[in-house]
This record gives C-alpha cells, structure tokens and sequence, in this order.
C-alpha cells in the first residue's frame, strides 16, 4: 500500500467511459486517483460522482494542465481526434513522468478495418510529439469501456503492454494488475503498430459473431 | 470426403517445416495435397520423406509451377525474401484459384519489433502483385513451425483469417479446422496488417518470458 500512495496518477480524458472505470479500479486499490478534463468544473462533479458511487471520498477532477502538474504518472483517455491537442496542452507537464496512453487510432466510419495512422500508431506520434524526456507506454487497448464500468467484473482480455523503456513497461504492468487484468511485456514501442490496430480486428470479429466483447489472451505463458 | 477429395491443395514451399506440418495435416484429413518447390526433384523427395513418416502415400511433389497448375487452392510458405519471386513465378497459373498466403513479412535480424514492409502487408503486396483475379487470403501466422510438425499435437492458438472475399475466408476457415486449429474469421484483408505485425509481438513475447510458443486466442467468441 506504501508504494500505491506515494503513486498520483492523473486519468486526462477521465470523464470518458473507458477513463472512468480504470480510475475507478485504480482508486478502490489503494492509488491516488486524479480525473482530467478540458473543461476543470466538469471533471470536479464528474470525479464527486465517481466518489458516490464508490461510497468514499478517493478521486478529485480538475482541469488536465492542472492534473498532469499534480500526478506524477499520467493516463491519456481521449478520442484520437482530441489525441495531438491534448498532449500539446500538457507537454511540458509530462516531462521525466511516465504516459499511459490507451488511444486507438480509429478513424470512423470503418473502424473495423485496420487504417494506420500516419505515425503508423498513436503512441509512436506521442512519443514523436512528447520528446525523449517522456516514458510513453501503450496499453489496454483492446479492453472495452463496457468491460471495465462495473470495477467487480472479470475482464477476459490481457492487456499488452509497449514503451521503449522496460522500466516503465514494468510499472504499467504492476499498474494493469491493479485493475484485475493481466499485463503482458510486448515489447518496444513500435509494437505498438500491431497492438493497436489489432482492436480492428477485434472489432471486426464483434460484428462478424454477433458478439460485444471480444478480447485476446496470450497462450503459452 | 467428397467435398475433401475434390479440392486439390499446392503447398508452395511444402518442402519447409511449415509448410510440411500443414500439407501432412491436410493429407492426414482426406485432403489431396502437393508439395511445390522450386526444385521439382527436391520437392518428390520430401514428398517420399513424408509418405513415409505418415505410412501411407498421401502426397506427391512436384516444382512450384506445375503444383500451381495442378491444384484449385494454392498455400505459399515461404521466407518474405522469396515471397515476391515465388508469386511472380506463378501469378499465370493461380488466376481464379484461392491463395492461402502464410508469410510473415520479418525483416531480420530485428523480428521482435513490428517492421511493416513497403506494402503494409504481404497479403496486400500478394493481392497487387496478382491482381483481382486471385483471392488472396492471409492465415496461419501465428503458428510456429514446431508446433505443426507432429500432426497430433494440439495446437493452442487461434487462427485469424483475412481476405476481401467472404467466401474465400469460409472456405479457409474449414481448412483451418482440418488441421486441428480454430479458424476465425479476422476480416479484410488490410487487417493483415495487425495480424501479421502481431508476429513480432509474439516473437518479443517468446524473448521476454523465456518461452518457446506464445500464441494468441480470442476470448469472448
């Protein structure tokens, strides 16, 4: 527990779905959890929120300048749309922390084809974007926002994890567990162009068997 | 029986343990199968080999040419280094027919990070190379060649199978079962793009853990 409190970890985006039920997850282990947003008020009544339903009082909300001074590990939780602009607004608060960014670079309508990015992955262009003083690590991407709402459901989904830095690739894993799922090495960041483009495929496959949830697990561990 | 005995399978580059675990799969099915390589000679003989390993004379050899020519469903499983000039040698004879394209586009010797080619896919390069005439489907990355060998052993990864051609994945997908795998049907074909990079993540997962086969399932189907 020692360790989860002196860990502040800022979830920018964190009004969203997927943001929310990680925070969540994330605050009910022990971690200090703060909720970003563009809008200050809007993650401040959203994280009181949160603190209801969990029953105590364990996240706050602010806006995410604000959030990404404050934490010193930070996650990205928008839409790719949102993804440039919201990292220009927090790069030099980012700088010597560790990012978690889970951005999928769909690109709607046909999201269920795999369409690169042209950074080839989200977390390679924030990386490009953010400078070397910046641990960029990609992870749970393939795990819906569906899945993670209620914090008590099993999610059958590893989650993989990607930076140029095992250090950090280490701390996100033992950070994945504390949300109940299986973190798994997968390597540098450009690992990532696979990683991310497979939820495509896993989209296509939700369609295709009439199914909401389809995940992945490593075999062979 | 009567379905397997009217499809006539050319393993092009059957002669590799790849290749060579799923023609002895196949021919083990009921399947009539032939096993192409740019040695005609070299080819009769591993087909020799292989009869006699399985008992029975199930398979015949023959250069990749005439294999194509020969067969209505065409694999190739050969190294990315050949996969150009092997289609090029056969594009004539493969018109109208299905291609199961096997290759995984690593690019030695750093094959544990994701390193598209100039294509994006080799399935995709395979489809423009061949053009519209020849349904190209991608399957059977993840599978590694020891894992094949013994025809009883139980493979534990999933199949994922692209194609632009619905059909043509259907029609893959039960082949995949012939083998003793699960097939699943993974999309079009730029979603190749995903499942061939994720090679390279199972590659680095191989490294990390100090393990020989991580494979890949797909939960929640």
């Amino acid at each position: 527990m020692a360790e989860n409190q002196s860990l502040q970890i800022a979830v920018l985006g964190g009004t969203g779905k997927e943001g929310s039920g990680l925070a969540m997850r994330w605050a009910m282990n022990g971690y200090k959890v703060i909720i970003g947003s563009r809008d200050g008020e809007r993650a401040a009544a959203h994280a009181a929120e949160m603190n209801t339903k969990m029953g105590k009082n364990l996240v706050t909300g602010m806006g995410n300048p604000e959030a990404a001074t404050q934490a010193n590990l930070v996650v990205l939780s928008v839409p790719y749309a949102a993804h440039h602009a919201t990292l220009e607004s927090v790069k030099e608060q980012l700088q010597g922390k560790i990012l978690i960014d889970i951005t999928v670079p769909l690109q709607p309508p046909k999201v269920r084809t795999v369409h690169l990015p042209e950074g080839k992955a989200a977390a390679l262009e924030a990386q490009a974007l953010l400078g070397e003083g910046v641990k960029v690590v990609s992870a749970f991407h393939h795990v819906s926002a569906e899945q993670l709402v209620d914090p008590n459901h099993v999610v059958d989904c590893d989650v993989l994890v990607c930076s140029n830095d095992a250090e950090a690739r280490a701390a996100v894993i033992k950070l994945v567990e504390a949300t109940g799922m299986k973190g798994i090495d997968a390597g540098s960041l450009p690992n990532s162009i696979a990683v991310e483009a497979f939820t495509s495929v896993l989209l296509w496959i939700n369609k295709a068997y009439g199914i909401k949830q389809s995940g992945i697990r490593i075999t062979g561990i």
